[in-house]
């Protein structure tokens, strides 16, 4: 995989990282960089995650072969669209956006005929932002979900799977809403969780936490305005995610109030048992 | 602060913890160990977290001047009370156990005269088990909780705490009952939520997983039996925590269901701000 100009919208944490990554690993002959905050292009361009700035989406686009989307969930499907009126002939158009469906429907209800657009979503990050934090082994042995639809360009797909697996990614393919729903339990509730057992811990207890605590909550620790858009963006699969917390929870606190001690054993063992299948 | 004879009823991570510690430093002169399960005796001694065994707890506390019980929160008063029957005048007997309202209560109400009880907690852990999980910089910089009552011996106090500084922890004293009602937000909500979480995720998109969902639902790997134990011996405390974050994600569902951005986006900066209050 060889891609002579590729262009990030969004050098943040991802954008970054996908620009680390590609240089380290020889995929990219220059890299150009889009970000509408300066300060983070500036930081991008001292970091060395991209070679050059360019002022907007536009200019970079009219020179990529590859561009990669990295910006808010809810700025993304403009942004691929505003590229796909000067950008290059067969150039590929992704994402790295935390939720699919929205975006690419979005996407595929204004493509023009031709464009190679594929949505996608690497499963990596940190809670921590910017360029500075930028890692060229983020995607080293992670999944990236690619969303292929029924109107998704062949060529684009397979681009974007060697771009990815360049990057030392493995690729999943998976239906938009399918993916979203997933990540409503993997990524969003835990995040909605985390926000919330940090928001309700009185301060004079902070002093009092642990690992465990801390372990539970580092997520909170991400950008509320980003995590707006992601929770918004997926809303339903949200609430309905949070339906299911719900229940779980309400037969913990049964057990508890009623002194079911097997029944406490068994939620707590049926929670061990998925945990004790994660890797680390 | 030197231990001719010390005494450690439980031999799991954390008594083992203690054993390492203790050896490290100098503390104890030697340490003797107790546990119903013959095999955690058995690896106990292997890796030199204790000089020797002893089969009960009576045959230890005869010979101990310091006894720390790091058992399941449901037996540590029994066993606190069958050791005060035979222990050395003078002798230290602590506690390790999670929960502190019920033990200090149930010990307290059948102490007898001039025994040097006080109960504590060192806020360290691991969802690890076992003497071979056992670490010497477990308690190092962490807070001990001690929670002396007007009941309490002035001179066990000050002995516990000299006991756990010379570990290498930070002491800290607390009314027991506020030290529950502490630990059901910081520790045990926590360890439940983390439980319902990986309880509540189909096992198909385990595979879709990351960093965030890993953190949140790291804890539940612990033991269902020893976190059973934990939770009903403060189940008033925990379904009052549950009570406060059910409000706090009733919140967190308006302002998905409704789209209000603003609301969600404040919800979120709540927990932002605790969480990067707190170190690591």
């Amino acid at each position: 995989m060889r891609i002579d100009t590729l262009a990030l919208v969004g050098v943040g944490l991802i954008g970054g990282s996908v620009g680390l990554a590609a240089r380290k690993r020889g995929v990219a002959g220059r890299i150009l960089g889009v970000d509408s905050r300066p300060e983070v292009l500036q930081r991008a361009l001292t970091r060395g995650v991209v070679d050059q700035s360019r002022p907007n989406v536009g200019s970079a686009a009219a020179e990529a072969d590859a561009i990669v989307f990295c910006t808010p969930v809810d700025v993304i499907a403009g942004q691929v669209i505003e590229a796909t009126s000067v950008c290059r002939p067969g150039a590929l158009l992704t994402d790295a956006g935390s939720t699919k469906a929205s975006i690419v429907r979005d996407v595929e209800g204004r493509l023009p005929q031709g464009a190679g657009f594929v949505g996608g979503h690497p499963l990596a990050g940190s809670e921590k932002q910017g360029p500075e934090h930028a890692n060229a082994e983020l995607f080293e042995g992670r999944v990236v979900v690619l969303t292929p639809t029924s109107r998704t360009d062949d060529k684009a797909l397979s681009q974007a799977t060697a771009l990815w697996e360049a990057l030392g990614a493995r690729v999943r393919l998976m239906d938009p809403e399918e993916h979203d729903r997933a990540m409503a339990m993997t990524s969003h509730l835990p995040h909605v969780t985390a926000a919330a057992l940090a928001g309700v811990l009185p301060p004079e207890w902070s002093g009092l936490t642990a690992g465990g605590f801390r372990d539970a909550t580092r997520v909170a620790s991400g950008g509320p305005e980003l995590w707006a858009a992601i929770l918004q963006a997926n809303a339903d699969g949200v609430l309905d995610a949070m339906d299911q917390l719900d229940k779980r929870m309400a037969e913990f606190r049964r057990s508890l109030a009623s002194g079911d001690r097997d029944a406490l054993i068994a939620l707590l063992q049926q929670g061990k048992l998925l945990r004790d299948g994660l890797t680390c």
